[in-house]
């Protein structure tokens, strides 16, 4: 791999001292570097990719640290990482221990704020902007934000907040025309309108110099056009979204272009009104298999450089999810599926093409999706949002509100519940258990296998009320062979006189446990709320009780059971073992290892050991 | 008070029916018995006052509830209940076991959704209409939302999916220039230009009779200026921020004037875009005291109509948070208060006067409000978020990803945390207490009385993470006696075999109830989360322990110390008293009661009575 510019990069000011002819030379590198690396380590590759010559313009026109830099989503923020002094640990990307694959204030003094969760960038940018400025502090701040994440309404929060007064604050729109898959609604189609428009600049030139030729009429045409009372003159200068929330607007610029966009950030600077610039790339550039598939290569397992194929593309909990709707929906019409901008992630490519009138793609709008979802369900249809556990938090309020007070029958398809691995702390699935069983009358399910899980989603076609299915990344696993009972919580091995309580994944390596052990029993929870009285009862029965819990333990379903033992006068040796902090990137079998989650460690609890 | 019309209204159909010339006094007996029952019960009045032509307007032209018909934050639809059979017990507004303050689908078929919580009823009637639509069924979906409510990204998020393809649904836009107070943002400004523009067709009109005029240059000059090439007719066509996200706009029309609105109305249910109809209308109209002071008669107390003044004004929590933070202010310069649009009902009106450059109102936008303030940390000042406990689950996200995950030194004050009263269950305190002990590093205070309200938002000053503190509506009652002592809990009667645990305002009648009562005593939790072990060692200690919370059972505060204790093999009788459903609209005092939660029901317990 040539990296003979790169490795020269130790912090921004190099990026600065590169003459303008090498920067081509430093794209083509940085280039290797990301599809080397992500290729080893999977990542977040096409839009990386397509950020490399933005990256290295901000990086020559802003001065980071003092200028704060924000990437949006954190996925396009690998070449920042490579040109900020990370070059050396790069190999590190999304390892225990590693670089994470968003951006970490305790990683690197330039990486100024947490950006995992899509649209928050301009929030928390304008913020350290209002901080700096309230602190007489040099420097701006700037967000660098995908057209996918400004479908979120945060950003559009925020842009309404931050462009109602003046400022040298600086919004980069990085416009690819994608969110992970094509972006969608209408704010996408407008971003399509004003790329392919003429630019302001021109067209008033061309009409002034019209208008200089018409005799007689010309100048009173001209005067009456451009005077402050009528409304072309608003229509020319306020005719974009953009500049109707207050900031100047300036674009759309080539986004490969990196003297282009020094250009207009140099002008944009220097401006008295918040600036957006409009920057256009290509989702994938530069690795023809992500350019042309950039959806594919949008979130990638290690994959081969030459052929652009992964190992392994084994059926998933998504891809079943996926499969089962497709079944429910061919035989009930009512059927909806919806999804946040995660059409492929959660397994609903095939429902999006077979079912279109019933599939909802809203954009990056969790809020939104779970609001609609109650509104078509009081429509007489029956929603089915699927969504990773990590986002539904942007829809709390919405689940609380606007469905379980309502009463309305929305289903909640929950991915990605549980340990999700190497994106690390922002994804991990770890809260939803908590956070929708302090809400009354939602019903929460959690199947340990594909079976089970098909099973629970074509039972919730009757389901009253918000039900949840939460289920985890990746595969099954050891947990093939629970077949569905349809029963609240199953039972193995029952009457010896400790108890192992668990849900969900952990499923399997417990019951192994379990099994090796003459001494316990299971309980494996499948509606893991609510939980019946005549369960708690039997569980009370048990001289010691060990609860396992993938999730987090305060307002978890642990407690919640552990409470009403005591209530019983239970006089059970309790232990929950459950999360009790944010969980960083390292492999989910290391990360269950680590919180005695695993099989190993069942056994090591049974046995009376502390993991 | 008069109402010949008004009790001559069964259903929207009489509304219909009544000849054109008599609206204007059904609009008066209107606005007579909205002034009255407020008056009397208290609730929403400007907003309702603002709203009675356009509600009038709206059941002329559609058809409730074949049409649906949604008012955003429901405090406009006091007149839409009056006109869909309601007026007979319209006198039990706002109290137990009558009509709620605000739209709810078990009250009446003409209420098709929950709207309390702000900017959602965009994305539930787009629901309802899709629904429609894929079921063939007749109608359409109107929503009708607030300037104010516009500003919440929610509200965008709608927009942006509803905008993207062909529809007759429909967006009433209620611009009154208020949230609660003024509204604020760059909308707000964007708003008020289209307001006092010259409206489209009167321009195109103008410009085409001039360039008749012009000789020779006037045809090319006319051709080019619309041809479909230039960016002129883009400008002039899609020059508003509501055409650019695919709605045709219509307006601003006269939010007072039925027969322009009913023209509008009819003009956009014909079309095949999504229609957004701009009404501008006063808010309180018809009420001087309301129409001078819309903000102080947004929500009010029963007062006296010809005075227009509210019997009690006395201090409470909301106005302690707002002279300390100013306190706070003037010794540090790095002190900063955030709201979002709820500036007087959160106490903050003299420090948004006094410290004008470090007061934000974000507007309806509390995502927005949580990331800005992590930014504001990060940045190095010290904001407060101001917001009641029922608003920040729209934050839940932001709280748990941009604040707790960064570490940034953010601090929450909690207003309306636990029972409100007769807002009802939209606006229930009931969650705060678990949605946020549940995420790593989250530290809860509650105090039980001003003082310690007080002592504990000054020792937030040097507070590390997120800092939540926490507290009801209304004044401290009998809760004066309990004095700041900074710890992290207090002890009363110690060492009896009996021990209740509570924290905030339950804390005054809970220790009446203890003093009363030789076998007990008194544990009250000043910081609700972390609780210590060695407080949990001591705990355990007691043969009973009765644990009273103001707050949602499962996830709640109790749930967790009962784990602990259950883990130490405490060998305690447990009872956990809290809320485990929705509470709808009755007095604070009577839901105490019926929840087991006064003075009274901690006797009964400690006496062994079932409450």
């Amino acid at each position: 791999m040539k990296d003979e510019l790169l490795r020269g990069i130790a912090s921004p000011d190099d990026v600065k001292k590169l003459p303008p002819e090498q920067l081509c030379e430093l794209c083509s590198e940085i280039r290797d570097c990301l599809i080397t690396t992500v290729s080893q380590n999977g990542g977040h590759l096409a839009s990386s990719l397509g950020a490399v010559e933005l990256t290295v313009a901000l990086h020559r026109s802003f001065s980071s640290p003092t200028d704060a830099i924000l990437f949006d989503v954190g996925h396009q923020s690998y070449t920042h990482k490579l040109l900020t002094g990370r070059y050396d640990c790069f190999s590190t990307l999304r390892q225990e221990n590693g670089l994470s694959g968003f951006m970490r204030p305790d990683e690197s003094q330039h990486d100024p704020f947490i950006t995992g969760h899509s649209s928050n960038s301009i929030s928390a940018a304008y913020g350290i902007y209002k901080a700096k400025a309230l602190r007489g502090e040099p420097g701006t701040a700037v967000a660098v934000i995908g057209d996918g994440a400004m479908t979120g309404g945060m950003a559009y929060e925020a842009l309404n907040n931050a462009g109602s007064e003046k400022s040298k604050f600086i919004v980069v729109l990085n416009d690819n025309k994608m969110s992970i898959s094509r972006n969608v609604g209408a704010m996408a189609k407008y971003l399509n309108r004003i790329r392919s428009r003429v630019g302001y600049h021109s067209f008033k030139n061309w009409l002034n110099r019209f208008l200089n030729k018409v005799p007689l009429f010309g100048k009173p045409l001209r005067d009456r056009l451009f005077s402050s009372k009528t409304m072309l003159k608003n229509a020319i200068y306020h005719s974009n979204i953009f500049e109707g929330l207050g900031f100047n607007y300036f674009g759309p610029v080539d986004g490969h272009d990196i003297k282009a966009m020094e250009n207009l950030f140099s002008i944009a600077k220097n401006q008295n009104r918040p600036a957006l610039i409009h920057v256009v790339t290509v989702k994938g550039k530069g690795y023809p298999f992500a350019e042309s598939q950039p959806n594919l290569y949008h979130g990638v397992s290690a994959f081969d450089v030459q052929s652009g194929t992964s190992g392994h593309s084994d059926e998933d909990y998504s891809s079943v999810v996926g499969q089962t709707l497709c079944q429910m929906a061919e035989s009930d019409g009512t059927v909806c599926a919806i999804t946040a901008a995660m059409t492929s992630g959660t397994g609903l490519t095939e429902f999006a093409s077979t079912y279109k009138d019933r599939f909802f793609d809203v954009g990056i709008a969790e809020e939104h999706a779970v609001t609609f979802s109650a509104g078509l369900a009081k429509g007489g249809m029956k929603p089915y949002f699927v969504v990773y556990s990590s986002f539904l938090q942007r829809g709390f309020d919405q689940v609380i509100h606007d469905a379980a007070i309502g009463g309305f029958d929305v289903r909640l398809c929950i991915d990605r519940a549980g340990v999700v691995g190497e994106d690390g702390e922002t994804h991990q699935g770890l809260f939803d258990a908590a956070y929708l069983s302090l809400i009354p009358g939602v019903t929460i399910w959690s199947p340990a296998s594909f079976d089970e899980l098909k099973g629970m989603l074509f039972r919730t076609l009757s389901a009253k009320g918000v039900t949840a299915v939460r289920y985890p990344r990746g595969g099954q696993g050891d947990n093939a062979c629970f077949c569905d009972t349809g029963a609240a919580a199953d039972w193995f091995y029952p009457g010896h006189q400790t108890l192992v309580i668990t849900y969900g994944r952990l499923s399997g390596g417990a019951l192994e446990a379990v099994r090796q052990n003459a001494q316990s029993s299971l309980l494996k929870l499948n509606r893991i709320h609510p939980i019946d009285d005549a369960l708690i009862k039997e569980i009370a029965t048990y001289e010691r009780v060990l609860f396992f819990e993938e999730g987090i333990r305060d307002g978890g379903i642990g407690e919640q059971l552990a409470t009403r033992l005591l209530e019983q006068n239970s006089r059970c040796a309790f232990s929950l073992y459950a999360i009790d902090r944010f969980v960083p990137c390292a492999k989910t079998k290391a990360v269950l290892s680590h919180w005695g989650l695993d099989q190993e460690s069942v056994m090591k609890a049974l046995e009376g050991v502390k993991p």
